[in-house]
């Protein structure tokens, strides 16, 4: 079985297998863009975390976690409440496997991490229930951040993948789809994904629009790492392929991409099968009716994991996030080892961490 | 007339011309550190800014004005008291005659420049006539960041080159060179080097010294951006090739480095000809007494400048700094281009700047 048979492609197939030729030979560079929406502190809207205080945390103990393999703001790993472990650990096991280099972007976390990473100087976002989640400057200074860094970043690689992480970002991601026209249903960190909630959080939201304006859209129902990597993504896709990795978060980066401009031409999402055959959610016709790109989906196989903990992002804990479905794809690519042997890999790494701890 | 008329080497001259092959067909990134020392506001000591208060926004400036094409925090691009241009200019001419990327990074700048940059949390250093420059920590994390970032950046391409802005620097560096038993004599951004005056601020700081372990040199009497660069250079060097791009703090840096250990096969330091041909200074013979390693030096030709703010380079004032001299070398190596052409788009830099204030 060769990794082939654990990818899926949707929306334009065609240009994925254009997509994944182009890569073969080239040189990838992940960046992971760590942000922070003060919608994840509503009760019940996030498990990324170990508890309510500790959900800031999460973003910069995930980026020291893929620097050092372990974090320095918090003790362990950032984990569910009931220890399920952060993606982060499928995206360093997929990124360690082939030495693909990555940098870390802070673009409004609430706490820096601790390592080197590119400064924005941008702010974190509001609770969208409650008032504007950034001033018109704000947004419009994330965009121009986001081409500068796009477009430096761009420069090095043969392909600039993009993760994120920010807690509470799927109901953000959510407003943004709905308030930009799209007929989104999306998916959430939590098996039992609370609908009824995030309906309510995202009508309240949605209320305050008074225009369909993009900028204005972001600014009131949206997050500062919509804006910045729809930047990103707007410069770097002039220069390189460019893969965003993730689920309905980058689709929301892509619709509004879709409305300040970006080359489709050299453009993919990458995810996992678990963002792509969520039935709660309909992530594929989403993206189509979004934009002509190809989507990536890889099975990572850990359904077939003997440890809980791996075999949970199978059965619709977290399913995605910090990159995890992209890195992969790229591992997969530049190693030629398929989802079995990825498995091996991140047994190895759960086994590292939970014996160390 | 080639290029290869307008280099002269110095060092390891075998190394030099296979350094240069190497280069060829590769890529570069050229990577600006910026810093600050108190040791700057010591009157007398730098012309770097137009004044004593405007000192401490020099470095961030060069580093918005190769961004943007002129500064944020500033006005006007970073001068003399009578009007001269900061080495940046040479730098941004040369980068953007080949489109050579470029990446900032606040090592302890004291203002942090209007862009992105990659942060690291270093503070700026003390004035070292007075007291210590750094804590042992604080150099310690200094050359931790470094290396972090320089395996970062040295895996993005074939080449990294490494320049500085930080006013004040060549008396940190005359007083590191010293403290760590190398026999120094340094240049200046000022043609009547203020001899009397580094000496004396030098003597005092190394009156502090209790031992020659090279981290305690470089926290008595250094600067963050030696400890930084060292670091990153000794990660670099062990993946590709490395340029230190600047005069006599390079050759700090050089020192310090080869305390800590660097790979000397991958390193070179590229200079402008006013630096190699100092009489005040003993460069070449300083360098050559560290490291086995090619010096690859070039005259930008700005002795046949109209301008006479270009002129000026070449008759002692700045002479070197942003990394001009290593960015010219590598502009040439990339383009083919020699120093009349070089000379013909720093003109035309020149005129840009001037009639557009």
């Amino acid at each position: 079985m060769t990794y082939l048979d654990d990818f899926e492609f949707f929306g334009n197939v065609n240009k994925a297998h254009d997509f994944l030729d182009a890569l073969k030979s080239g040189n990838f560079l992940f960046s992971l863009v760590i942000s922070y929406t003060e919608t994840c502190e509503i009760p019940g809207i996030t498990f990324a975390g170990a508890d309510k205080d500790s959900i800031k945390f999460t973003s910069p103990a995930d980026a020291e976690y893929l620097y050092y393999g372990y974090c320095k703001t918090i003790d362990k790993i950032p984990m569910t409440p009931d220890g399920k472990p952060t993606p982060a650990l499928l995206t360093k096991t997929a990124l360690e496997s082939c030495s693909i280099p990555h940098v870390v972007i802070n673009a409004g976390s609430k706490i820096p991490p601790q390592l080197p990473f590119i400064h924005t100087g941008l702010v974190h976002g509001k609770n969208i229930s409650v008032e504007s989640a950034m001033s018109d400057s704000q947004v419009s200074q994330a965009v121009d951040y986001g081409r500068m860094v796009g477009r430096s970043l761009a420069s090095l690689t043969d392909c600039l993948i993009i993760g994120e992480s920010i807690p509470g970002g799927t109901t953000t991601a959510l407003a943004v789809l709905l308030g930009l026209g799209f007929k989104a249903k999306v998916s959430s960190s939590i098996p039992n994904n609370p609908v009824e909630l995030k309906n309510q959080i995202v009508n309240l939201a949605l209320g305050r629009l008074t225009s369909d304006n993009p900028y204005h859209v972001i600014a009131e129902v949206g997050d500062p790492m919509i804006a910045f990597v729809a930047g990103m993504l707007s410069s770097a896709s002039e220069i390189t392929k460019v893969m965003l990795a993730g689920g309905t978060q980058m689709a929301a980066v892509l619709a509004f991409a879709s409305k300040i401009g970006f080359n489709e031409q050299n453009t993919a999402i990458g995810t996992t099968s678990y963002i792509s055959n969520d039935n709660s959610a309909n992530f594929t016709s989403l993206v189509s009716e979004i934009a002509d790109i190809p989507i990536i989906s890889v099975n990572p196989g850990l359904e077939n994991s003997n440890f809980l903990g791996l075999k949970a992002f199978s059965q619709g804990f977290a399913k995605e996030g910090v990159g995890a479905g992209g890195s992969i794809i790229a591992s997969m690519i530049k190693t030629g080892n398929n989802s079995t042997h990825f498995l091996m890999l991140s047994e190895k790494e759960y086994h590292r961490l939970f014996t160390s701890l």
